[in-house]
């Protein structure tokens, strides 16, 4: 087994090493019926795609999607979706020094001893390329969620040692995507972008984090205990590059604080029905959404490949050297990081929509595909 | 969940249609350092590609494969081995009677019910070109299991009423891909030919069956009780398209023998271990490989596309007609099926070697990748 | 790994073996609000369990079956049904000369050879007494499934070469519980209780099969292509033990005939929908159910434990020795078998109402727990 | 599917509500020949059960497990090993206030939502009794690492504003079990214990967290991506009970340090293998272990059942209440989150040893069960 599936229901299954000829993902479980093209993906590739920015790798990858099946006049069919992105740009021999002296703190090493090989161009498998097949599936989850009404977003509250004020999710529609760090609170997005460059210029690379949000998830999502929406959300996010600690609701500072403090009492919403007076409990309780925005927040350590020079040991030689790391890397990884913290939020929901029943597994309501059968007994949809 | 994985360890995930632009899967669970080349895969998928003989569709197919991704200078990695065909010669057209008014006894009706459409050019994800993936998948789970002294074969047994006589695993082996019909017995060939021929002629198509098996399966693979090794190659084979039979060891003629007759006595082999003394077993007991043999019979019907003349209910019009099925198809199924049944053999098989720890999951033993650290404490192989 | 899981949302773990001192299942995904008592189960188990007639094995097993969780006020709650069966009457004492001298034909030796060790008491794990608990998770499929409208049946059709004729859906429903053999056809089941007798005399055993139907399957059921409906009940019955055919539709028959001949044309029903009109393919057509009657057949070999003198090899001692298996076996399989067919083929129908969104997986429409909260905006059968 | 199991090999499934007749886990893929007593077992569960000191909940269970399957002779036979914990002492009378008024942020309202009816009793389902199954499962767990050279520990680093400084492993182990805390720093451990104490006193409750560490653990375990080690020991602990953050290395912290600053160099260690210098990486590099020591935190927020009064909804009524939880509760959870914390850390490192080949899935070497086959070829640790 080597991971590269995500999903109970909707189902992502990923190819592709960062220098190798294509990245590729599979799509199993989307219901037919959703319209669907390649811009619809190639909108969310587009905002996690190098070179789009001073604070990005100047690595050059137009990441054109393409739909090789499960599409057909533009509306999905049910059937497994094949997506393939060609590689481009990738210039391996930068990596030579380091084959057998690993980088420090990289995959370099892990990945060698357990395969006994590895392919070395760019980090290979272990690449955050690879989160580019995230993306596209992500893609299509956002796409099922929204007709739920579910929406979600994602954007940069701290780098370094600076830390954005808190913002309401407008605001992070509204600012995150103005400013090349997506941080939703532009003064901060400033400050962020100064230290970066400072970083940036000393050769040195730093960490940040990520904060995201989902609003209109149904109450009911979820399926504790290992399941648990928070256990899920746990592992999605935890399989991003980089990241060190994963936190929802109050995460770390829940220590701090008293029952009394953190129970929210509850109250009638219009409707007469039961509802959370606060949201401290972060949208899900026993492990199953509550129907109250669901939010946390994900950290991600520093980029490891950087140009100041560091000791590595080279397994061949047996010698000890001084490398610089030349390749095209990110001084930071939260800005680029924000589309995938986005899909894995939005593979997770939309995988307990269907758990849930609440989605269709077959075909979406109300969108049927050209060659509709909707008066047919045996569509679900009229029974 | 669309049913487009085989596999808990070695991992087969597809997509493609077959109109579509491109077939794929995704293999993973493959262990580093095995060599492997196109060339490898090639070869099986020129055994089950269409246009190669007078009893086949005269689609013309190349089949060529591409690898995108787990192979590096001729090694796998371990890492996900992504595999493209692209489809050539499409041709929808001859379809369009059939869009809302289904073929007879094919998947048309039961997709178009299931998903409110289908992709309707040569029946989509139903057709049978779809095992193009599975022979892909299935030539590197046969290199594994070569190395491990597992041989297997298929061959067709049975066309309409001609029934080839019992062969022996040699005869198999040498004679079975000498004729067009892939029988092991070559007078048997010729009648089975002969056969095909005249239904094929007449507009009308037939039935058969493949016969396989597999020497040198070591004692102890199966994990009773729902995932005994007869359970899994049920699955495997009845996912064969137009399966309507599995059989092992002495298959249906079971319900006819007594206890006494059936049950093999237990003798000493020459290092003075328990071995049977026959194998009317089948090479599985309680679910688990006994060390002999393991083979069985998949019976398939005749192919469900044929040119005679068939009446289909149109539910747009809401008219019953009469209509030919012009498109290309095979008189019979049997030959073409044989790389797809030794496939799923081989699939099944190198699971299971995985699941009983008979194979390391990371990488091949004495095969190391270019890169090797073989002399490293971390490597499973040195401790 | 040890294959005691089956099902992907409605999923069945069982543990026990034959001589230890329970045997037990858990069900996980049973939806909430289904009336459930142990009565309910028992009535399946009392079926299956031995010392019912003369023809079943002596050994006396009340199979009083005990609901530890998952269930309140006589309605499931949604989360998992942990069933605990106690072993009442074992006596391991006659397994003594088999204990490092396999039995014949039985799963002693790859038990042993597996795991280096086995519970040799009774046959341990490998024993048909652990399809105790099919039976009682296949009750509950059933009462999921009855609430659908759907029916299913098996019945006892050939013991030795005693085959009885085709019966109707009807015939097995009114006679197959009527007699010891289980057999839908009142004449042939006695000629198989003469001959089950004459075999039982002459310390033999003998094999048969059981034909299963299920009637009221809605169309759309089945993920093609390895979890095609007819991929699933092959894993299913294959899983049963002694099982060493599955076959659905002509199943064998289907070698002999033409596509013109086995393909069924469409006409339209009194609503005006595509039906086929006849159902030689069975119920499933392109690995999906049609909406006509799912029917096959299984067979089942002889069982293996016999009073006849038969040879085995002792791996402690190295002396071949004659021995008789003294225990308490029944001296053909099928009419106990009946009941696990039954839940095998609930068990895998019930999952794909699930994986297909017919079935609500968090709870039964119209059937609400005590303190029901129908009203409240959050239940999904409100929405 | 109701989130009952974990594990891809070593498969643990639950069942039972807090209140209910039972608790009990099935584990499957626990190879054969491991010594295994109830005792073993026991020992953790005595860690984790309620009324061991003041500041735990005054429920007494004493939660003696009892192995219904899967040992014999005191050894594992490879089949699945059923447990069951007779639930003894449950009041559930105490509750009634609360079956249609859900209490403050517990999962009172979402069960009943997602169900439309829950085990009401002390929090059915979603009480953290259910973890009781975890710790024996993890028992399990733990005795196969402990043949592996793998040791693991956690223990309370933080109550409210209480922090313990930095402990190494050694004093983890040696003082963490001397006091009800489970704190390895005892000056601080009095200052949690005090505090807690007047947190009780006055009817609330307080969070805390807990810090883990393995050693030992070998180079090369973890899947990556999304079953990376990092990944799966996310949604291992975000599976806990009241988890509302995990972090491992540096954790939060991530988020200031440079890349210069967190990069651990390379040398060699005393055999001449690449080595890291620091560990400021938490023992996992790419997703997969490093070799170095892994370590991290889990933060748990305050028990949200506490006897201050708290407003709750009443949806029968329609009517706003104020209630008191007079049931018997812990004053705060890391103290015997400790057990449980170990529990799935061990479970999620055996099923990598198993998925990497590491552990042999059939059966444990050196350790064989009483009826040995050692010397047969058949046996996988002969060959």
């Amino acid at each position: 087994m080597n991971g590269n599936r995500f999903g109970r229901l909707f189902q992502v299954t990923t190819f592709g090493e960062s220098h190798g000829e294509a990245m590729g993902c599979t799509i199993s479980g989307c219901p037919a019926g959703l319209e669907l093209t390649e811009e619809d993906i190639q909108k969310d590739l587009d905002r996690r795609k190098p070179g789009q920015s001073m604070i990005t790798t100047s690595r050059g990858e137009p990441d054109d999607v393409s739909i090789k099946s499960g599409v057909q006049d533009g509306y999905t069919t049910g059937t497994p979706i094949g997506l393939v992105i060609q590689n481009k740009d990738a210039r391996s021999g930068k990596y030579e020094p380091f084959i057998t002296a690993p980088r420090p703190s990289h995959g370099d090493f892990t990945y060698s001893a357990k395969f006994g090989t590895r392919n070395w161009g760019g980090g290979g498998r272990s690449s955050a390329r690879e989160t580019v097949n995230w993306v596209a599936a992500g893609a299509i989850a956002k796409k099922l969620l929204e007709r739920e009404g579910i929406e979600l977003k994602a954007h940069v509250n701290q780098i370094g040692d600076v830390e954005a004020p808190d913002v309401s999710f407008e605001e992070m529609l509204e600012h995150s995507e103005e400013n090349d760090v997506r941080c939703g609170h532009p003064e901060s997005a400033e400050k962020m972008q100064n230290l970066i460059a400072d970083y940036q210029e000393e050769g040195d690379s730093i960490g940040g984090s990520i904060e995201f949000e989902a609003r209109g998830v149904p109450v009911g999502l979820g399926a504790p205990r290992f399941d648990s929406l928070s256990a899920r959300l746990g592992q999605a996010m935890m399989a991003v590059p980089a990241t060190t600690a994963f936190e929802f609701g109050l995460g770390t500072e829940a220590a701090e604080w008293t029952g009394k403090e953190r129970n929210d009492d509850w109250a009638f919403d219009d409707e007469g029905n039961p509802t959370p007076v606060e949201n401290d409990h972060g949208g899900i309780q026993g492990g199953i959404s509550s129907g109250e925005p669901i939010y946390g927040e994900v950290t991600l350590h520093a980029p490891t490949s950087i140009p100041k020079s560091q000791q590595t040991a080279d397994w061949e030689t047996g010698e000890l050297k001084e490398e610089k790391v030349i390749g095209r890397h990110d001084p930071v990884l939260p800005p680029r990081g924000v589309p995938v913290v986005e899909a894995m939020l939005a593979l997770t929901l939309v995988d307990f929509m269907l758990l849930s029943g609440r989605l269709n597994p077959d075909r979406v309501d109300g969108q049927p595909g050209k060659y509709d059968t909707d008066y047919h007994p045996s569509n679900p949809r009229n029974e």
